[in-house]
């Protein structure tokens, strides 16, 4: 007979933990099951292995101005063998927690495949002879994404990667590597891998990088990174990757003329699918878009008591997005009120400077015809910038004009992934230059510029 | 003929320049009067200097864990003379930013001593033939601070320096100092020289260091310290400092017993005393307090359009308060309305975690029998702590029981000082633990902290 769960959650990501935790918080009977590790893409080949690498590798890059601020002699050198089990300790450290925690709220574990079976049950596979089944109350599903592959020939050769094999990959560093692609996850393997020492190039088809971020932040971090030796070419389509004696070769067309790239390894970061297979079977489906899985506001799909979650259900694609969400179907799948302010998800790209962004850009007010006051602070007149050779970037933040309401706000500034939040809670609760103008910010701060752009 | 301003602002620091860049923006004809660098204490000999020397000293003590995050080889060394030049560099920046500024505004600058005289003008001497008297509509004191001499005997002694001194010296790092005074000034210096490579013991008088603090912070601080090596001692009075072959002896009283601590160089960082001498006649002195020049809530003083704002008026003695009261002054002066928010005075130390505090702290809410909710949570429990080797310290967050409202913020870890603004900002619009609770904190981020420590 089917084991009986209020809740039984399919993927042990950051949609699917923080939703077990909730549950059992509640006092409800929860099992998870997972075909991998916990943690999800975010912990085990996404947010935290890219970071204990940037973390690494920024750290790196700040010592080569070493002798500028008072060092003498070279700086250590990159040990990458090293600075991989650097990324597995702290990985199983977190992944240890998350374990702990489902220990202490009686969440039971499955490591195995789930489907959702026609009578809404679960049945695991892949675990040997104690395959099993599950009932319950409700289903959530939060088995995330996967790193899409576009179709371009040679995309299949050795040496042509995603992130998930990039980060796995054992050895030394490559010395080149074209990077298809110059969205979030394709920048930060760019800002990594430079700082590193690696020849970058970066090819993106849309006509900038970070394409739906603030267009002066595209522009900024593009001539940053070319300042520093990166060469990135936007409006760039990709034709074909070939084998060559020397490594890999990208031919790519950039305003009408072909052009080439080589480099010893390919990192393809073209966008991520949703992982939906053999999760259903023909009679039982719930209604997808695109791959994507439907849900309505509830996070419910079109099957009553069948919830999903995270990038399963496309949208924005971030973890935090993702907890939220999951956190949002099961306030309401167990009749609770739903409180998380979904409205205003932050969007972080952790390149040197770090870039944060919520709420409305200037191209999103412009094309939506929405009247904005937009104000804007250099970094370069802030102090705590300048004595840490951080004075590139600036702040930006979008009003209404009748009213000072914040409606937006764009960082690209040390520390910005952290500064963030006070815009959000600030366009969350409707808050106006003039509030945010009148706070006392405390001095050297790189949040100083945040008083002196809303003054403006 | 005196010539006429409409404000004439005594001092160039944090107070005085931004009064003056105020009133100049108001269409005021105003002049500064300061016998130095514009900047006064906190770009000349404070903050900035500070911050710029804690810059390269925290990225080196970092480097000494290089093997652990995939480093191999030593780090550079610390080359003082290099990084004192580096510290004049910045000041030099930063000062040149301010001149820029006053050019702009047709801001006059008088360097030279000034005196505040019987008529209420100002009698500016010290610079040559030139001397002269300018008379104006109000006046702005903001001389600032400097450090305190405590009586004890030896205090004179060659090597025996303050902050001024010690920030000026010339030659190499001292092998090994005794602070005595385990404030914000003492425990700052405290950091950047262990972190150099230098033998530091601090003797604190009170009963524990950063004495106006969260207690867990002070404790936590104090222990963090102690196992990278500082002595620190707290409850121990000084009695004498005396010279011997070896260097400088402190001799101090700890439990009743009689202690020595030897090094080579001592730092008094015992406080700081207000800025007054010379600037008053006899005939014409404004109410003291202390040494303190008096003043009401709209900063002005017993001495109808003379107005004082910043460490001359005491009070919390930070550089960001300087600004914002002198700020207000001068919307007090010239009829604006007063909107910036003093209640709420941020409160940060550059350690190794970070401080940082805004509102009430537990101990202070006990006194008071103000009945408090405390929330907590520990960065062991943060990703990108983890990620970043900072497990140490905390979030905590104070809330009115019945209500949510949030009344303080203490935060012990790496970024606080420009995380603290977003609990500014809740405490000063009146945000409860829900609002923000309510918020997605993007991931990961030491920010995640704060929506985890107010959900709990």
């Amino acid at each position: 007979m089917a084991e009986q769960y209020d809740l039984i959650v399919i993927g042990a990501g950051p949609a699917g933990y923080p939703a077990a935790l909730k549950a059992a918080g509640m006092g409800k009977k929860v099992a998870v099951v997972d075909s991998g590790n916990v943690g999800g893409t975010c912990l085990n080949r996404g947010c935290i292995p890219t970071k204990t690498i940037l973390h690494t590798a920024l750290l790196y890059q700040e010592l080569k101005q070493g002798e500028r601020i008072g060092f003498a002699g070279a700086g250590p050198a990159i040990h990458y063998g090293k600075l991989r089990e650097r990324k597995e300790e702290v990985v199983r450290t977190l992944q240890d927690g998350i374990l702990k925690l489902f220990q202490k709220n009686k969440i039971t574990l499955y490591q195995g495949s789930a489907s959702v079976t026609p009578q809404k049950t679960v049945k695991i596979t892949g675990m040997g002879e104690t395959d099993r089944e599950l009932a319950g109350g409700n289903i959530l599903i939060a088995t995330g994404s996967r790193p899409a592959s576009p179709p371009i020939p040679g995309a299949d050769l050795e040496g042509v990667l995603n992130s998930d094999e990039l980060l796995e990959l054992k050895g030394e560093l490559f010395a080149s590597l074209v990077i298809i692609g110059g969205g979030v996850i394709g920048m930060e393997f760019a800002t990594a891998y430079q700082a590193m020492g690696c020849q970058v190039t970066v090819l993106e088809s849309m006509e900038r990088i970070l394409p739906g971020m603030d267009r002066e932040i595209s522009q900024n971090l593009k001539m940053i990174m070319k300042k520093r030796g990166a060469e990135i070419h936007t409006g760039a389509m990709v034709k074909e990757i070939v084998k060559t004696p020397e490594g890999l070769t990208c031919t790519y067309v950039e305003k009408g003329n072909e052009e080439e790239a080589r480099a010893d390894a390919v990192l393809i970061a073209t966008g991520r699918r949703a992982n939906t297979e053999g999760l259903f079977t023909d009679e039982m489906t719930p209604e997808m878009d695109r791959g994507c899985i439907l849900v309505n506001r509830h996070f419910e799909t079109s099957i009553p008591g069948i919830y999903a979650a995270g990038d399963v259900v496309g949208g924005v694609q971030l973890a935090h997005a993702a907890t939220a969400e999951a956190l949002s179907a099961v306030a309401a799948m167990f009749g609770e009120p739903e409180t998380i302010c979904l409205g205003t998800v932050p969007g972080c790209v952790y390149t040197d400077p770090e870039i944060a962004c919520a709420g409305l850009t200037a191209d999103e007010a412009k094309e939506r015809g929405i009247q904005v006051k937009v104000c804007k602070y250099p970094m370069s007149a802030n102090g705590k910038s300048v004595l840490s050779l951080q004075e590139r970037g600036f702040v930006k933040v979008l009003a209404d004009p009748a009213s000072g309401r914040i409606m937006g706000a764009q960082m690209m500034c040390a520390r910005a992934t952290d500064m963030i939040s006070q815009f959000v809670q600030a366009i969350e609760l409707g808050l106006t230059l003039e509030n945010l103008g009148n706070l006392i910010y405390p001095h050297p701060t790189f949040s100083e510029a945040i008083g002196e752009a809303v003054r403006e």
